[in-house]
């Protein structure tokens, strides 16, 4: 009894598409401003641009590179270029033009899709790399565009236009082949490049559905960067539930707010920097959503107190925890009964716990890397997260011994020290290489910043070692305030004594805006410069 | 980049127990009267058994049955046989001896798990087959026990104690191993064994979730029988979600309506028959659920008026289509929005449907056989339901010539005639071999039923085909009425005739309790003999 072409097919959220054609055909698949296209038009699409690709002469496993904001086209192309066999590679737009080069030539893009906003950025990139690439235009109505021609641009409907969309694609011929190339942010050296297959892509989608208990026809508000773990791969799920995709462009408060009430959405995932802008914009509805907004945020463990003012905004959250390496998320912090009756403060603590598998996970453990054995779940004992499951990358691009490394003992090895509680939630310590050790105690950065957070004048906090004679590291707090809010070093240092084992004190406090990444991931590596600096010359 | 130990789990359904017992330790897993337990008691209980089974020598892809009600116990064993190794073969309990010997011999079963009620049976197939198996007795407390010898039987708590519940499973060397064999109910000649594989069962568990927007802590009443395609593979899906399942032993609806009152029901699955009994129970409560319990119904199409009851009762139906050999639903007749503004009847039709893809069918399509094409959606062409997909049986056991003509050019054929409607939606109009061909024309047996259903007496209709010189075949209808209430043929026919197309109106009307098999299916053959008997001599 093997396998046959009717009872294996290889697993693809391409093929999500296909179904949404049939099954939601006019539901909406992507709103920005006054253009909707329905799932029926998408998937049409989708084949054109896949057909477009082939007649450029895209051969499956070659990369093909995004490089712009969240628009109705990158729904398109998550779908569209595995259909042609091709490789998605979404790059991080706020990076600078010198790694973008190096992306380029590292992942041997063969095209790039990129924003008209951001065509001087990849003017630079280009330079940097000595040569050019073809290059697809998006909303290039409000640019003009070259012909076509090799190594110059067309716009995207023209490129779609190239395409026969009565074209059809089979599945991928294997499950493990690559859909997907998503490079790390690279906080030390050069980015990573982290292959995901279109088998991990299919079940994280399913997972996703499962997970947050999504229900059919959700209408999603677009603000995760589709070069985050290809928007944590919602985009892939929501065809299987008819969901809807409300795009923005930017970011800002005001238009995600208008665009919620307008479009009545339902969902959205959000890093926490995020959720704590929307909670202190003045854009913000005086009353709570109701029914309430369901929201998965990631990227940073959340600060309870964030949680706490979202939560009287009227947004559910759901925190989720996962590296660029396990196709988004690993773990969630299901709510339970239990909880009910906290107060809202503890709740909120309760929310910022990684807590426990995700559905499609197969197994979320927190070893001791030296015994490779669990730790207890005493909420005490540190190990480090360690994940096994078909959500972990392939590996990283032309670099095997990263990758064995990564790999070690048959678990990835997320580099996050962690707890795990009585009731079997797990949460994160640190980084570890964030642990702060002074005076032989290990001091969780993330303990720290949490009291930071419920100081009523911080908006942001980061604390990080810095380097003393007398005690090896000592923590330094970096702080963003809030508008108008004011504090002094002497007042925050109190309000820590207050709330945290003398040796966790902040011994410098410094007020400044916090270097991020894209995805509001603060860059933790610049402030431990910043803090060696001040250790060295404290003027 | 190959696949290691960390990137590559097989996918395997017994998964989601370990992960209950960690994420849902706390919450009912099972209901029966008093007894309740757990997810984390189930889960250990499962691994109890599991080790028992390897004790007792079970290696992996042997064989192992199942014969009883729905019980708690099932849910248990569909998660230990195949954590042992072992392929799980829930026999229906309503077979003759002979069928449940040939089924034991054929799957070459190692040990019998039986309710205690159901050993006579089990005793005549013993008989029959001239050798006993291993029994571990279900509900044994009610009855006495031998000793657990070869040969034997041991109650289901004592072989449990055989096992170390601290013994731990991993998950199959490959996902295409096979996790269960169910037998076709057979209606012609020997029943045919269909294998699953881990793959599948997985695929079906998430794809149900998603299909049928299943919640977190879904309360689920046990209806669906464990031996008709492992419950729909609802047991397996219940555990990632942390779902509770209320057990009632027997299927009679005052049982039911106490259970889902005394429970909280949120969700079941029935045959249409079941459906038409709970609209019809003195023992249905007044008022509607509210909020509605959600009911996936299969095993055949449901009637309109059934469906027209039920909807007044607060039952929230979806009908759902698909074969023992497609693991239960490659298809659903998904809610349309535009379909909220009709009549109840019309509504009440359009859910009869077979509907559309299910979420991990990858091909549900109505195919002309001689071409290979698809009809058109019309409404009105016949063609057979082809299914590709990973849902599909890898074969029948020991059956090579059967499973390569159910897989002809590389789809899985149903032997169900259909049509598209042009909204995508597919339509049964009869099991091939139930289409009944008059002078020429095609009737649809199911069409000519769902007129009688409409028939304030009828409480049950089958149309087969009776012999005729002058027509061939004419339509021959078997009613069975109503408690109380009274029909004449006559007034039947006159029914018909204003409904009908001429051709298609019953040429023979018989009162009689229709022959069932043991998940509602109307067995056809039988009443086609009778029909046949019936041409022969009318009187």
């Amino acid at each position: 009894m093997e396998p046959n072409a009717a009872n294996f097919v290889p697993l693809s959220p391409v093929s999500f598409l296909a179904r949404a054609a049939v099954v939601e055909p006019d539901r909406i698949a992507s709103v920005y401003g006054e253009r909707r296209l329905t799932w029926r038009e998408v998937e049409t699409r989708c084949r054109g641009l896949a057909s477009a690709l082939r007649r450029r002469g895209l051969r499956t496993g070659q990369t093909v590179s995004v490089l712009a904001p969240n628009l109705p086209e990158l729904l398109e192309l998550q779908f569209a270029i595995p259909m042609a066999g091709g490789v998605l590679n979404t790059i991080n737009l706020r990076l600078d033009a010198e790694t973008i080069a190096y992306i380029l030539d590292h992942g041997e893009s063969r095209l790039v899709f990129c924003d008209a906003e951001l065509t001087p950025l990849l003017e630079e990139a280009f330079a940097s790399l000595g040569r050019r690439l073809p290059v697809v235009l998006l909303e290039a109505e409000a640019i003009p565009v070259e012909a076509g021609a090799e190594g110059g641009s067309v716009s995207y409907e023209a490129f779609l236009e190239e395409g026969d969309s009565e074209e059809t694609f089979g599945p991928p011929e294997d499950e493990w082949q690559a859909i997907a190339l998503n490079y790390t942010s690279g906080t030390s050296g050069r980015p990573k490049g982290v292959v995901y297959h279109h088998r991990g892509a299919y079940l994280m989608a399913l997972g996703t559905l499962v997970g947050w208990s999504l229900p059919r026809h959700p209408v999603y508000l677009s603000v995760v960067p589709f070069f985050h773990c290809n928007g944590w791969q919602h985009p892939w799920a929501l065809a299987l539930v008819g969901g809807t995709m409300v795009f923005t462009r930017r970011l800002q408060p005001e238009l995600l707010f208008a665009a919620i009430a307008r479009e009545g959405v339902t969902h959205f995932g959000a890093a926490p920097v995020v959720l704590s802008l929307l909670a202190a914009s003045e854009h913000a509805p005086a009353a709570p959503f109701d029914p309430p907004i369901q929201v998965l945020t990631a990227g940073a463990p959340p600060a309870p107190a964030i949680l706490e003012r979202t939560a009287a905004l009227g947004l559910e959250v759901m925190q989720v925890y996962g590296l660029t390496e396990t196709y988004g998320h690993v773990s969630h912090c299901l709510w339970r009964e239990e909880w009910d009756s906290l107060p809202p403060a503890e709740q909120a603590e309760k929310q910022a716990l990684q807590g426990v598998a995700f559905p499609v996970t197969e197994e979320f453990a927190v070893l001791d890397r030296s015994t490779g054995r669990p730790v207890p779940p005493d909420g005490a004992t540190q190990g480090e997260i360690a994940i096994r499951g078909n959500t972990v990358m392939k590996g990283y691009l032309k670099d095997p011994e990263t990758t064995a490394q990564a790999f070690a003992g048959g678990y990835f090895w997320s580099g996050d020290a962690a707890v795990v509680h009585p009731d079997g939630y797990v949460q994160i310590r640190d980084r570890l290489k964030d642990v702060i050790i002074s005076g032989g105690e290990n001091i969780s950065s993330v303990e720290v910043e949490g009291v930071l957070h419920q100081h009523s004048a911080v908006q942001a906090a980061a604390v990080v070692a810095m380097p003393s004679e007398k005690w090896g590291e000592s923590p330094c707090a970096f702080l963003e305030l809030r508008p108008g809010a004011h504090a002094d070093p002497e007042e925050i240092v109190a309000f820590c004594q207050q709330r945290l084992a003398r040796f966790k004190v902040p011994k410098a406090i410094v007020f400044a805006e916090l270097p991020k990444t894209a995805t509001g991931k603060i860059q933790k590596f610049r402030l431990r410069e910043r803090a060696r600096k001040l250790a060295a010359d404290p003027a």
